[in-house]
């Protein structure tokens, strides 16, 4: 299927779950990707979870002819897992890192070490400029008990901030990614409100995909019903937004998704759904200068994020103070240690009462103990910062909300 | 001295060396900026190395009369040392770490700790809207062999991508900080001709200070002659640069510096100078709408940085090797220990020719190695990563402007 419309963008995004020897049938799936990709031709391609560099290497070779431009963002220390593949030139590239992003000891989490961040491509689409941008925030492992949500929070808030001050230039904004986040959640609400921009789900005009547009279903044999309990539909946390600006208007002609299962392929492409948007440019003068107005709801969504951050700044620093207190209990202890061994040294001629070997162990403990709490508390003073600044931002924001609607009055 | 004239800003920056109980008389130091600081009354005020919150918290109530609008940015362990006080209301702000900053193990040179960014705040002026930056780059601590440079050069690149991707929006766009750079150094260049921004000291009509403009200077008592040599006249590294846009002009009525000594003070204000800089605007419909022409020596510049990447790159990979086979080598020893130690264990009867201490001892050298060699694999990696990603978006630039030239003949 090849785009004839020079008005109309296909946008593509899909969370590859591309986590090499970890996840199933993974060279399988990009293989699949990459031949629903040169099949369906979208003009841009936003990827995310491409772990491995060889596997983006793979893609940007099956794609090079339909897909000449092309950009992979590095961070962190396995890569951020983000890609762009683009028919249309890319002009300029630019990756702004979130400031938090879980914790280290949660390796079985693994989201931390992903350095997850916001990339942004600019390309040109005709005589128009368009930023694009790709993301992927930290998952939600129990939404009950979401210790990730500040994180999550502000994660989402630098993702607006970092869109609001980068699209001034850009006649046409695209954010597409996994946000990990329902349609309502804070985060979603704060990023929509803030920016302005609109999801192509609610605002399309024909949809072809899984009820409710969802993108984790239970059908999918990658996941586990607890994943998704208790929304036994399927919940939808993988997104297409699109706004415009005084030079051109944009809407969402049609959207689609993948539906779990795979003509002739015993499973699916990932563990997500894949999303499709048929975006509609129009350059006219008369483009929608629809100002990103700021709804009357923003202050209550700003304090509400104000209020979980706080959340997740309180409990870092309690668990800030464990670790001190941690850190002072393994010195006392070594100190002791150290005392009881001196003490027949002191006296000469006394005997060593302190068998050998508990000496060195209880030693090397300590020094573990030292060592885990210094590298935990330097950790949680850094998400203090980040916390703390982000809170500082937010609470500017609020003033300066009210400031405006003082001057209106 | 209050500034009257409404199209005039004066901005001032100063690099203040505020590390609580190592900088020299910190305390007496903040209370001669304050003073200066109320006297002058400059419009916006760029501070850098405010690394203590309480010292930032001294200064904002010390300036509440003068400069009522104010932000401090947090990044990191200690802080990323930034802060900006205004005359005129701050709208946003913004905050952009980047990728590298020096080694954590190089603790005496401190750097990586201080989470060094660019802070962004859009602050009115009058009817215009400026973008105002305040950065601190990595130090230099040695010119002749200077194992930052890759570094440094990187955060110039990131610097200059973010100013460009946010001032599409803005009227003015102001730069101050301490760039630790001399004035036609690689990282200075590549600043100044992606963003087109003009250098105070350069294109001042008026200039009272030290000569050169020099902000490092061989009379400052907190210096030592080591720091400024071979340069016996001292060095430029502090700077106020600036740009309009089309919809407004900008340009340079004057600029000062302080000259070392105080009056009725023992010692100087930091053991950098400060910058003052009084910028003249003009909001007429006959703007400069120079645009920011990419000189065509551009392509050079950017080909000296990718090469300068690439050495730190080759040198990064080299060091995450030898972390890599000294990991390796602490793993063998490890197992050549235990094999040693299980020997007799498995010849039953045979007596432990291991002493028990050595055995201990030998052990917590293993696993120390082990651990160290883990952490610094990961801290390479990531810096790896950094570099590669710094790297390709150079090539990128450069492939832009050549497939530019290709098109323009």
């Amino acid at each position: 299927m090849d785009n004839t419309d020079p008005d109309a963008v296909r946008v593509f995004s899909l969370n590859c779950w591309g986590i090499r020897y970890l996840s199933k049938y993974c060279s399988q799936r990009y293989h699949m990707i990459g031949e629903l990709l040169c099949k369906e031709k979208p003009d841009i391609v936003l990827l995310q979870e491409v772990w491995s560099e060889k596997d983006y290497l793979f893609l940007k070779k099956k794609l090079s002819c339909t897909h000449p431009y092309t950009h992979y963002f590095k961070s962190g220390v396995i890569g951020s897992g983000l890609a762009i593949f683009s028919k249309h030139r890319i002009h300029d590239t630019l990756l702004h890192r979130y400031s938090l992003n879980g914790y280290p000891y949660m390796a079985h989490h693994g989201d931390w070490f992903g350095g997850k961040a916001v990339g942004m491509a600019v390309l040109s689409l005709g005589s128009l400029t368009a930023n694009v941008y790709v993301t992927h925030l930290h998952a939600e492992y129990n939404r009950e008990k979401d210790s990730y949500l500040a994180h999550r929070v502000v994660q989402a808030w630098e993702l607006q901030q970092f869109i609001r001050h980068t699209s001034a230039g850009a006649d046409v904004v695209i954010l597409g990614g996994d946000l990990n986040m329902h349609p309502q959640d804070l985060g979603n609400r704060l990023l929509r409100s803030y920016t302005g921009l609109r999801d192509a789900y609610a605002e399309t005009a024909k949809f072809d995909g899984c009820e409710g547009g969802v993108t984790l279903i239970a059908d999918n044999p990658f996941i586990s019903q607890k994943e998704i309990f208790p929304f036994e539909k399927g919940i939808r946390i993988d997104y297409i937004l699109f706004k415009g600006s005084s030079r051109a208007e944009i809407g969402c002609d049609s959207m689609s998704t993948t539906k779990g299962s795979v003509a002739d392929s015993p499973f699916p492409f990932s563990d997500h759904e894949a999303l499709t948007a048929e975006l509609k440019l129009n350059s006219a003068q008369t483009g929608n200068d629809k100002p990103c107005k700021t709804p009357d709801s923003l202050v209550d969504i700003v304090t509400e994020a104000r209020t979980e951050v706080k959340v997740g700044l309180h409990c870092a620093e309690r668990m800030r103070y464990t670790a001190a207190r941690t850190g002072v209990m393994g010195l006392a202890l070594l100190f002791l240690e150290l005392a009881i061994a001196a003490v027949p040294w002191f006296a000469l001629g006394a005997e060593q009462p302190f068998p050998q070997t508990s000496f060195y162990l209880l030693a090397a403990l300590c020094f573990a103990i030292l060592l885990t709490t210094f590298l935990l508390y330097i950790f949680y003073t850094i998400e203090i910062k980040s916390l703390q600044g982000a809170e500082d931002q937010m609470r500017l924001a609020v003033a300066l909300r009210h400031s405006c609607e003082c001057l209106c009055f």
